[in-house]
């Protein structure tokens, strides 16, 4: 019973997480679709407080045992590595 | 035994937060020490950034049952108390 209840609060905790990861996700997508479109220079510092506002939420789950590093390691990683490809992809749009 | 797991999960997040509620306090009380002999623009900027990390982490913490909403508002209230005092005492000291 006891490890059930661990478990159930693992699941959602893991998914408060990924849903708050989805949103920065959203933001990278409509950010790229708007590349030809417009350019908002706050759109930067917008993203990376979002992004450290997650760290410091999967900081705080590591740290109450609710989910494992690797876990949160892999939530950020795969946003930092879709944020480095719009943050390639305004430069190239700067330069043409 | 569920509700144990419960429980002893629920201290161990307040008790997390407390901490890092902590460290903030000591920043703001660093600063209050320092307020005649030395400035640092930067200091605010690093507050604010600690005290929306932690607000970061209470609001998940809320959103996963750990705490509930009133004690988490608590944390944030007596920060932000404190923190007033030092900004009146900073501006006190300008106008010196």
């Amino acid at each position: 019973m006891s490890s059930d209840v661990l478990l159930s609060l693992s699941q959602k905790a893991l998914h408060l997480l990924q849903e708050d990861a989805d949103k920065i996700e959203k933001l990278i997508e409509v950010q790229m679709e708007n590349l030809t479109t417009r350019k908002c220079p706050l759109y930067e510092e917008v993203l990376d407080t979002q992004i450290y506002g997650l760290s410091r939420e999967i900081d705080f789950a590591i740290r109450a045992e609710l989910i494992t590093e690797s876990t949160g390691k892999q939530i950020l990683v795969k946003l930092e590595r879709n944020l480095a490809t719009l943050y390639e992809a305004m430069e190239l749009q700067n330069k043409g």
